[in-house]
């Protein structure tokens, strides 16, 4: 395969770089869907490996034609190995300002995330999957916002049904999303944030469970009730209480066991006056 | 199977009627996921028959426990039949305020929708599926907000490939998703807005082509290239148009044959001053 | 737009029917992922309106080029409005063979069906959705084989949670998936084969309940534990039963409320001897 | 949180062993969906860290009521810093025979996969991600089988468009899904083996491609198209010819631009004669 004599790459016309007479400038544009490693320092330990799908876009103002798509690709590869935190994301979005020349940009990042967990009664090591994204939203001229999301699986167990019913109770696997907007990137322990919302439930979860574990779990979920209405409520109290976060908002979905849809509610909200 | 004497039924525990201490409202609570037949009426032709996912929920106030789930399944069940429109799901809407006695609901409901359409030189007819959601947002002694979500594929043909190649150019699926806020129900012409929306592609799409269909394609995509930027821009000139709007979203998503990634663009705007 | 004059329709050229030097017979070549609607005819009730996923291919010999992708969505257009049951779907599947001159083609259509069904207890009414697929296999000279596939939720309780737990029982939703091979299409009643998978969970679901039917609901799940593997056997002991099915696998998996991840089992066999 | 006295963990009732008098075999039980960090040694370079998800099940014999489900996730965790490689994946489904006291047993494991590559003109390099599974099967007293799934994006652009129109041709992503069964553990060149594949689309896939790249890639696809067939085809001979393969499967699925389905092709097959 030969390589294009470089007069010819230099007169490939660039296409991008016109003019546009439309008048309507565009919030975001960019690359999406993009699938790549990324090492995660979430906590106080030690980065981990993990696999991403990420969003890169810029504003693009009124009269520009369109963007340079391949640059948004060249900054995930100058990040390969750093290993990332809120501060590091940000700084991140602030340089793809420079590099694509723009007035804001954005960042988003959703990987699955792992937390080595020891089983209630047996101590039993293993780990726990949860979702997490992170998102940086870089202005000129102005700090850069960060969000974050994750979704904490947990078990919930239904009040009416155990009060209503002479033995028994039916409970299944709840999903509480959280999503924290901070004015800053923070300083994140995501295991602690992550503990704190599965104490929510009428019991956490666990990859592996002894006969002594599984024993423990159904005994605290069955004394624990927690309508969808509870579990929400609960997470909110908690988040209300987190410095440095500009607004929340916790859903959360019971896969209900006896329907084939679920049970949902939302609390939206601030700080704590 | 014996049923439970009438007393019994009558004594059963209403836990989710009791007072809650937390002081913590909720925005939003209720059921989602509902898979449910739905009959829609979304312009001048026949109703048609279709499958939605919906989701229906209340506010609930700070000094209530939990929502009665049951009632927004008979809701569903009582407007099975209807043929439903813009101005029908907010009566719904609202008659679910009275029958869960809140202050606020919503229902979204989502479905594929068909229309026939023929082909652009033999005029072969066939369906084409587009997915549709439609919101209505119920407010006591305000009137009901409407929101509409489509999203249509069409083909973009990318003017750089075009024009730095000898020949050909690379070409793919978009998705085009357009939301359209409403003070009010609409009176909708669905079939027309996606007409207004496939005709900023570089071509729409078809069920059916035959070889004389599928030359004509090929030669519009060639003669019309887009930049996702430019469809993005194109669709937003049109929504900006439209009477009756508050605000409106487009999100376009290609997806590149040339890499496994997407090229993404969003404009959001609201009506033209 | 002006249609293309006929002399240039009929020159352009035929290149699927061009022959093919590589030696390579293709078992299967068509269309995939096509969104129709259809009319399912599964028991002795009225037809009831759906939406469907469609594949429909053909069997291409090595000499050949190519296949007519054009034919399948006119078939599919010509089968629109039929009531569909079983053995018209073999028929439809036997007239592809003759539209792409082909010696074998498989049909395959999955969607959603609902079935009408009374709370245990209350006896309200509500609409239950399950997957359905259905495929036939036509061969030239030979009877058309048929297979169905249904996605059947139920609760899952959990025995050894209730044998060692002081109070209440880890349960779940479960998804029971069961596919039958018959020799030819069978007189399907979709409603009881159903019913009899149902049967064999720790309680049925329902779209809606009542408090007096979730009482019910609750205490038959507890009373009638069930793991993966107590399911699995159940159902496949009632499918070995059927008549006319040549093989049969039956897959449950628990999406488990105490774990983040499913218990898992699938029993083949064919009928009992 | 208090543990239980050891008297109270060792009188835990072990239901899983009782005996089952229905008299049906489970060919597979286990877990299933299981989110898990893995090392991937797929071929001359440093092993990989990824995200798999993994399904583990044995056979279980009719006489036995349930398998032990936490072993599966105990097998896990003392895998977990492995550099994975069919002939460890192979071992470890060996020895869950063992740990589970079962005839029969497997594992597969699923994960996104990079290749890091240099756009073809300026060298430019970016990650690539592939979708590949694998599959142990291991039964007592014989050699364990092996079997490979990967999921390669290529571009396909079609013969008939560009041979009809007077210029362009229609073009978009493909995925090329093969499978290879192995009777034993092959020495695996994964790199290599997409590499083969990717040279049979019209053009392949990169994540970062410059004007002069995409110029190369947009004249190479045009000179070279391939309807879905001819790549099915293409992919088919190569599969052949691999050593240590005793049957293999391509699906391709075309994401047709001019359309809102795909076109999709199988062919099925053994090593050559």
């Amino acid at each position: 395969m030969n390589a294009l004599p470089d007069s010819s790459i230099a007169s490939l016309v660039d296409v991008q770089s016109q003019a546009d007479p439309r008048q309507v400038a565009i919030q975001q544009v960019g690359v999406r869907g993009v699938r790549h490693p990324v090492r995660v320092a979430a906590d106080a330990g030690a980065a981990q490996e993990t696999v991403a799908r990420w969003t890169l876009t810029v504003a693009l103002p009124a009269e520009k034609k369109a963007t340079h798509m391949s640059r948004f690709m060249e900054l995930l590869a100058a990040h390969r190995h750093e290993a990332m935190k809120p501060a590091r994301l940000c700084a991140m979005a602030e340089s793809m300002l420079d590099l694509l020349q723009a007035g804001a940009g954005d960042i988003t990042v959703d990987f699955p995330y792992f937390i080595d967990k020891a089983a209630p009664m047996t101590g039993a090591r293993s780990l726990m999957d949860y979702q997490v994204g992170w998102e940086a939203h870089a202005r000129q001229g102005r700090r850069t916002d960060f969000s974050l999301r994750v979704v904490v699986p947990v078990t919930s167990l239904c009040p009416c049904s155990k009060a209503i019913s002479r033995y028994g109770a039916h409970n299944q696997r709840s999903q509480v999303t959280v999503r924290l907007d901070y004015a800053a990137a923070p300083a994140l322990d995501l295991d602690r944030l992550i503990g704190d919302i599965e104490a929510c439930g009428s019991s956490q979860l666990w990859g592996l469970l002894k006969r002594a574990d599984e024993k423990f779990v159904t005994e605290q979920a069955y004394e624990n009730p927690k309508f969808v209405e509870d579990l929400v409520r609960d997470v909110a109290i908690g988040l209300r209480r987190l410095s440095g976060v500009t607004a929340f908002e916790v859903a959360v979905e019971n896969f209900e066991s006896i329907h084939n849809h679920s049970a949902y509610a939302v609390v939206r909200g601030g700080p704590q006056a």
